[in-house]
């Protein structure tokens, strides 16, 4: 029992240093850089080909799609207007690890990059464990999931430096109480910064992208 | 990195083992037993609730909740019919393992049960490669999580025994190609039984429980 808690320890150390050199490769190539985490099916891919076909005429985006079996999310970022996407095949992993990451940022022409869009594998609770070194951990949730998600999937909320509330179109037709589940996520991470949008309506959208840009040019400094 | 997936091959040969100690029991005591696995929010706890309202006349229900944290969807299904109710805090763990099981067995009376429905941590990947002793492996998909899950999360509905399409009553306000899913379904495992949903108009609901009927009365002999 000791010595499988042991190797766990030593994967996590090991994966925060890999995450550190990350960021060091990431910050001397002046990229603004995101990890988007949720469960299966918020419409996180749908929620990043809007936001490459807003930016794409102002911004090189790269994308690292994490996808268990297939490259599905690539393909559909590049056809979007990422000019550079490289898929991770985690072989069955349930999240993205540092390493992964690494190996990707490897493949990328990072100097040709102002920002990145690290796509975590669909999953709304082993991610949140894994650092991969990006500057804003981003939490997707949706309308359909219902509202008490951040209390029982608690660590995901916590670990948020921005969430976005997607599918809010659908609400006419959900039993999604909005206030019980702000509640939910205010108790976890008061003041976390919040988007509730729709990909489908495109309500909600600007307020997304203006923060995204405010946060590419502070990055720039 | 042998020493690690050495841990991992004992903890799994364990689990199997476990599980068979766990069936046994099931069976000794008359038991239909299904396992309930699906995304975060696909609405597997009110789909539950649902069965318990309509079988709990009928048939002795128990119920073995994994949640990360809470207890919340154990009470659900106390209040909703199920006559003994355990809650398996699961401690961050992003899946059921059969020794969670087995301790939740032993808390229960068993000889004072007909079905035993095992609700698994909300996780569309981890979760199957984990026997926990039932009969049946339930997948509950939902509508808004998108026509693609089968293609990107191919080992749940591999796995699957029952497959249920909750949240049909959506379909109007969605982008969900049924067939495309179906297609999905259907190449990784063919002829697979389908109960498409909605707990919240009733439709489609009959035929799942009179499914449900079936086994618990094929199950006794």
């Amino acid at each position: 029992m000791v010595k499988q808690i042991q190797v766990v320890q030593n994967i996590l150390q090991s994966n925060e240093e890999i995450a550190a050199q990350n960021r060091r490769l990431i910050d001397e190539a002046g990229i603004f850089a995101l990890n988007m985490m949720s469960s299966p099916g918020s419409g996180k891919t749908t929620l990043i080909e809007v936001t490459a076909r807003r930016l794409a005429d102002r911004y090189r985006i790269a994308m690292v799609n994490g996808d268990i079996t297939t490259t599905l999310d690539a393909d559909r970022a590049q056809q979007a207007g990422a000019g550079q996407a490289v898929a991770i095949n985690t072989g069955g992993n349930c999240h993205l690890e540092a390493h992964m990451v690494r190996d990707a940022l490897n493949q990328l022409d990072l100097a040709a990059v102002d920002m990145l869009i690290v796509e975590n594998v669909g999953n709304l609770i082993c991610p949140h464990g894994f650092k991969l070194g990006v500057h804003k951990r981003v939490v997707v949730a949706s309308t359909p999931e219902g509202a008490d998600k951040p209390y029982k999937y608690p660590s995901m909320y916590t670990g948020a430096d921005v969430l976005v509330i997607n599918k809010m179109d659908l609400l006419p037709y959900l039993d999604f109480d909005l206030e019980h589940f702000t509640r939910g996520v205010e108790a976890l991470n008061p003041g976390l910064v919040t988007f509730p949008l729709s990909c489908t309506t495109g309500e909600g959208v600007d307020a997304w992208i203006a923060w995204l840009e405010a946060e590419i040019a502070a990055n720039r400094g």
